[in-house]
């Protein structure tokens, strides 16, 4: 592995202008690494957005197959990693070293993936009107659209996600994908996990001829801000807090020149058990409903923070197991310091109001967190408590009993804005509660049935988004391959000559992609 | 034509519960016009917005083909308006029958424009990626995305396509093509025009059988801003003055659920004269160039506000024949007294500016506005003074004169974003001059080869966006059949029963459309 400098990187080069030094930490001991970090000076945040805006001209004319490459090549790097790598990772953030080995197998899958949809050539959304000079009242002019990259791209990483959701995670895959260079702004949580990724965006965009300055990387508490408000920078990435993430939009839309920010954030996920499956498997259920809770100490966004059921003997059955199950839960070391605080707070908070009951989970106390299951009366959901629409950032859960059909419907009506909603159901559950399908899909991004929904998948149909808080635009997703559409912008060209159109729209289609022509989707030349 | 009454289109309704009157003129001669319109009152603001709130789970879960039916049942209305019809319109705008009339064609066509991209289908993005259960190390679950309206959207129209932009115009029928109910606020200059309009609208909902609150309207000054702030309202669409976009954009980020607003605002879409074409037909390009600028009384957000060319005695020849022929055209009526004032103080900060000299058009007085020509110093445009970044609304131009190719990049670079941007070249300029082209595409939404912008063709590939100011989201069009995009987001199921899946995504394909399946596109059934 390359050596830790700590330093930023800005046009291809390190600098360390600054004195303020950060340091990493054991996520498990809390000791401090053995690294030390600089933070970015002012000038140091405006160099880095000034390195994306000099390369962004020729990084955007790059053919999207040299794009490709360079994804590509990013991949191949991060799979070259070593297991000290690994090792160093699991350090950081506590996290198991199987799970970073399939985290990073996920992460570079991604960048391939975003390849594949560079060679697919479909971001382009070509479309031509062909001239119609016979036309009458007017003649029409020959009108040629696709897209391009909308500019430099702030991209601010997750703590859950090390790989997948940070330095090389899915934000920074898309807007490179996009032909937007990235100034990342690493994540405190792991500093020197972001370093070793950073080096191997480097390694791969020499490799692959990129120019200086596609990537961009700072450290520091607060140069996000000033990185927001530069004016070179054209869009943001970010995974994280729905305060954090709100902050962020309100400098954005405050800007001279305001521009769209991608936050994904807060989410409680409900999950609906709805009687017949209750009634065959609700064992079943409650043993994977616990899992799925615990699963990486419930540091998923798309973690179930709500389970709801119809009152019942079957319920209260279920409710008697997922009790027992998740009192049996190992408490878990999370991904540092700041994160079991939020957690312990939230357990408080949900400790502490009247009309949620605390059902199992051991005192929350030392370096690790405890699993825990709560019961809310279904009117803090119908009055709009804050509390059930926020996320606790971990290993918790709360139930929810409702009356019947009808509150079933009034308390799903009171969500916010998710990532996902799950059905847990029979065939006939689906046919006698057909209205919550409409219902979920107007309030989340994705609508699941029979899992749960921890496990994201990286594809073409995917869709990680949603109403806000869940995100800040429910127009993008960031995981999946349409993650690209959110760096892009249409422009269109009238009567270009032909010689001088971008590829994809000259009339030899020389990328022989699928373009709308004349109000049909066609590969052949004009 | 039906009464006009004045009253606010409330879910199916009329409503007159305020006391405020409004009054419509006649554009020319500045009399009041013999109709009273009720100004909203914040309650009113609430129904119209609860109306669409309503309406929007019943309308956007009808077939792609019934709101097909019901915009083309509009756009047959709109073409039966009879001849008071049009008459009424041009009292109220001052714009000819004929233009009016050609305006009809065009909003009309916009419709069936829409409904054509709704039988389409390929607006619904869908894409399917299947279960593959032996994958390894982990099976894939099935995911199928595909996109549905935003919800209500609130939308502004514009004083000067009183119907293509307006009541029924381009915001209105993507938003109802993407299955977004609308609540519309009349625009003061035409209320009497926007009266028939939204007749026209409701009696098409009731012969294809919409749900009411599928389209409202609401009369009155400062009545936005309650619209914009409304929790039922998902998304606005403006047209409009850079000051007034900005206020909207602004209420709609510090809403406690921010919401996208697509403002299309300010542009003075700048015209680049290369030399060989100046050379071969400098007066031919005269002729037309002030053509365009007086066209409609220079009142269209394309109308090209600043020439520029390179120092030369083609350029010279070419500035005296333009001032000649500048100071020939005659005054014009404007649309209203607020857009002769507003034209009128342009102008005169024009005349003021150090660095700006007044080359031909008459003293600014009286009822009518005098098309205008000025020449600024090139270094006013590189050091980025205001004047010369914002659009006078109206028939003026603004001609510069740079060094050379250098400075001519300089010049064009400190522009801000722009609706459109011309090159009037032949082929050796433009081979000469290859580097502005990536320059132009950076800074505007559509670039245009020897033509004028101000014409703005409804079709699938054009682009009536660009980077802020021109607009506030430089990844929409506001024409053309992509705006429909503005108001989709994507909505993935997963594991879906195939029974229960929106038929774009069934197995079976129903709608035979394109989709994306397993990464590559077909029609064909699963």
């Amino acid at each position: 592995m390359s050596e830790i400098i700590g330093h930023q990187y800005i046009g291809g080069a390190r600098s360390a202008a600054g004195d303020i030094t950060l340091r990493s930490f054991d996520a498990s001991t809390g000791d401090a690494l053995p690294y030390t970090f600089r933070q970015a000076t002012g000038a140091e945040v405006d160099a880095a957005a000034e390195a994306a805006a000099v390369a962004y001209p020729i990084f955007r004319a790059l053919p999207a197959s040299r794009r490709a490459e360079f994804l590509e090549a990013i991949a191949t790097q991060l799979e070259a990693l070593d297991a000290d790598f690994i090792s160093l990772v699991s350090r950081e953030t506590a996290l198991p070293a199987a799970r970073i080995q399939g985290e990073r197998l996920r992460t570079s899958n991604q960048m391939r993936l975003f390849a594949q949809v560079l060679r697919r050539g479909d971001f382009y959304g070509a479309r031509i009107d062909r001239a119609l000079p016979e036309r009458q009242p007017l003649p029409r002019v020959d009108l040629r659209q696709y897209r391009i990259g909308v500019g430099p791209v702030a991209v601010f990483g997750a703590s859950n996600f090390p790989l997948a959701f940070s330095t090389a995670g899915g934000d920074t895959a898309a807007a490179l994908a996009a032909g937007c260079p990235v100034v990342f702004k690493a994540h405190s949580g792991h500093m020197a996990t972001a370093e070793h990724v950073a080096d191997a965006i480097i390694r791969a965009a020499e490799q692959t001829g990129m120019p200086k300055g596609v990537f961009n990387m700072i450290y520091g508490a607060g140069v996000g801000e000033a990185l927001v408000k530069h004016p070179a920078i054209q869009a943001v990435g970010f995974t994280g807090s729905l305060k954090g993430g709100r902050a962020l939009c309100d400098m954005a839309a405050a800007r001279a020149q305001p521009i769209p920010v991608f936050a994904e954030m807060s989410s409680i996920n409900p999950v609906v058990i709805l009687p017949e499956a209750l009634h065959l498997r609700g064992e079943k259920i409650a043993s994977e409903l616990a899992a799925s809770v615990v699963l990486g100490c419930g540091q998923f966004c798309t973690n179930p923070g709500l389970v709801i059921g119809i009152r019942s003997p079957a319920f209260s059955a279920f409710t008697a197991s997922l009790v027992g199950l998740m009192a049996e839960q190992p408490a878990q070391t999370m991904l540092n310091r700041g994160t079991l605080a939020s957690y312990t707070k939230g357990v408080q908070a949900l400790r502490a109001q009247p009309g949620i009951e605390h059902l199992a989970g051991g005192e929350q106390h030392g370096s690790q967190a405890q699993p825990q299951l709560f019961k809310a009366d279904v009117s803090l959901l119908l009055d709009g408590n804050p509390l059930l629409q926020e996320e606790v950032f971990g290993p918790a859960t709360v139930l929810v009993e409702v009356a019947d059909a009808a509150e079933l419907q009034g308390a799903l009506h009171s969500l916010h804005g998710q990532l996902t909603a799950t059905l847990i159901a029979e065939a006939g559950d689906l046919q006698q509660h057909a209205s919550l399908l409409p219902l979920l899909e107007q309030k989340v991004g994705r609508v699941l049935f029979n899992g749960y929904p921890t496990g994201v998948e990286v594809c073409d149909a995917m869709v990680h988004g949603g109403p806000y808080p869940a995100t800040s635009d429910a127009r993008g997703t960031s995981v999946g391959s349409l993650a690209i559409e959110r760096f892009l912008r249409p422009v269109c060209y009238q009567n270009c000559p032909d010689a001088l159109l971008p590829e994809p729209l000259q009339n030899a289609n020389p990328l022989g992609i699928a373009r709308l022509v004349d109000g049909a989707s066609t590969r052949d030349a004009l």
